[in-house]
């Protein structure tokens, strides 16, 4: 086994649940919040930053690295840890997001979260040119967003791909569908995922063969289904009881939707393993998450965010570039004491972003990465000393209160 | 005395010498490069990784902290250092530059190194419109590049300005000509700089009386004269004899005419105070400069060499971003051991470029900055141990050998 899942204390009542997940390049402590690295780098953040925020482990993307650099090239330079210089923990995904980023969902104005409740999170979603994906029973062909140019990723081929770049945990190829689909084809997509699940892990498992039974990975499964509780539940059950090293929660989610999906999912997989909640990351969401079982969650909202000047704290969210914090010579959050609170003023910060400069995009990632990583951990103290529903409660309170 | 300047070697046969310079927040071993924070911030960096990279000391410009955030601003927020989280030496200019880069070279192919050499350093340059200036006897007028508000800026207000940011060194009013205009404006310009010199002089003296006497800011006085020996001449010795702590070369030059113009002035400046070649950056101008007794030197020219991709090396400069370094798994420079080049491949930093990860910038300017600034403390201490000239020509042999 690539990986070690202990859980040390669950919620009363709940699905919610504290432990530590050991992997080849270290242990994280769950529930945990994962860095995104998209194309081998947390946005604006040196590796070294990244860690002195608090992050345990990093994720970067299949797609986006297949595309560039090239899996076989990180391969030759000894792997995306030595590559990216991040010699933690490290996830990559398996891809099939992009299938729904770059196909289905183009110009639907749904993502992670439907953009209808104000929430669409995917930085890269917009970046391309629609209809540039083809989904059949094998697999996806789609063009290069990057330079046109053809491809054809089948399960077999997103396996390889996270084989050369040797992150520590790696996730079986899937199709996310928009909420906006219909049964009928969310049933028939959900048929696809579950087949290229198997063949994912018959791939996974005969690489590891061909290496002579040893590998430093760990190959998580994604359950999908949309908003539908018989296609949740059927596919909670059918990945739950493969041979995976951990599970994703995957799909693009109207609001209201996500907490019956987890739920419903949680409460049918094998509790003994790790689950991954992918690309969810505002507060209210982690809160929900804990409670509901989750372990992992990654999102590149707290990165987006900063670079964009829109800062957490525990009142809610500011946008440090407004008239009114040129002024200020208070710290973006009171309560918060990370390195940035700690040493500069938001009238400081509203200076960086109005004049353009990159340092403001550096300090409010990190401020916005520690934020959640922190809130994250705290939720997971709260599991240990049983204060959980009052830390939850307390936080939103404020946090929503604006 | 806001400092306290010692030589403590000097180099047989020429100008140039080590020495130490002592300031109110900290000491700044000479000859030293000054790190350039145009708009209080190190372009891309923070104050924590500018320190780490053995930067003693850090300049900003008074005219765009005038403009923005206000220098009335910083000072209610406790002055520039604390607004910027830079605790080290810290100089500002006196926006003399830019009378000249808004005004008259606007549009000229001339910045502080004459453009026609293909040595433009100045990232501010070709920012504005033109005609944004009109100099008169009595000071400048212009209007902001940022709002078209109309300004008007006189050695007083230059030094009002500067004593409301609180830098450690500051520096006189004073105007920056072409080496494209003719004798005559150089001598008009000269004699208003000359004039400028003791009005910001008498000005700062009034402001420390005004404040008991009490002052923790140095003033250096600028030398102009263009590439007119007369000139320059005339500038060192008037300027000289006044009651300055420091002083600046100033001026845009063409290549060829920098090292007598530095040589005649640094022949007739008082030995016992520290000079600064301002905006002079490129190694073989380093060189020229420490052998001629410059102890302080600033330049763009690394950080906005740092995010374009044009990397130093002990073999000269390189474009990261060629196709050639994608499959280089050396670091940037196999003789430099900074973190970056302890840490990245060629081709993990070509990537980033490439897929537009601030990160690149980020590191590009941690290795360019890392490297100016240990090659003029390895003049200095070429200097202490009498090898400054095996070490130039050993260093230049490489450095121009492409």
């Amino acid at each position: 086994m690539a990986i070690k899942f202990s859980i040390e204390k669950e919620l009363k009542g709940a699905l919610g649940r504290a432990g530590t997940l050991e992997t080849p390049h270290g242990v994280i402590h769950t529930p945990a919040f994962v860095a995104v690295g998209t194309k081998a780098s947390v946005k604006a953040l040196t590796p070294e930053q990244v860690k002195s925020l608090g992050a345990e482990v990093v994720l970067a993307n299949t797609y986006h690295l297949y595309l560039e650099p090239g899996a076989k090239r990180v391969k030759s330079f000894g792997g995306l840890h030595k590559f990216m210089n991040w010699h933690g923990p490290l996830m990559t995904d398996s891809g099939g997001f992009q299938v729904f980023s770059l196909g289905t969902a183009y110009g639907r104005q749904v993502s992670k979260v439907a953009r209808a409740q104000g929430n669409a999170l995917d930085e890269d979603f917009f970046d391309v040119a629609p209809s540039l994906v083809k989904i059949s029973e094998n697999g996806v062909s789609f063009r290069s967003h990057l330079d046109g140019s053809l491809h054809y990723i089948t399960p077999e081929k997103s396996i390889e791909i996270q084989h050369d770049l040797g992150a520590d945990m790696i996730f079986a190829f899937d199709e996310c569908t928009s909420p906006a689909e219909v049964f009928r084809y969310q049933e028939e997509a959900l048929k696809r995922t579950h087949h290229w699940a198997k063949r994912s892990l018959d791939y996974h498992h005969s690489l590891i063969r061909a290496n002579g039974g040893i590998s430093g990975q760990a190959l998580f499964g994604i359950i999908q289904g949309g908003r539908e509780e018989s296609l949740r539940k059927k596919s909670a059950k059918f990945i739950g009881n493969l041979d995976f090293d951990g599970f994703g929660i995957g799909g693009s989610f109207a609001k209201k939707d996500m907490e019956t999906a987890v739920k419903w999912v949680n409460e049918i997989l094998p509790k003994e393993k790790p689950r991954h909640l992918l690309g969810i990351g505002e507060p209210e969401d982690l809160f929900m998450g804990v409670e509901n079982g989750v372990d992992l969650f990654d999102c590149v909202a707290p990165t987006r965010n900063g670079r964009g000047g829109t800062l957490y704290t525990s009142k809610g969210k500011i946008n440090i570039k407004n008239a009114e914090f040129r002024e200020d010579t208070g710290p973006i959050d009171f309560e918060c004491v990370c390195s940035v609170c700690l040493s500069y003023s938001r009238a400081y910060l509203c200076h960086l972003y109005r004049a353009h400069e990159m340092l403001g995009g550096t300090l409010g990632s990190m401020h916005n990465l520690y934020f959640i990583i922190n809130l994250v951990k705290r939720m997971r103290d709260s599991i240990l000393d049983n204060t959980f529903p009052e830390f939850k409660k307390d936080f939103l309170k404020e946090y929503l209160s604006k």
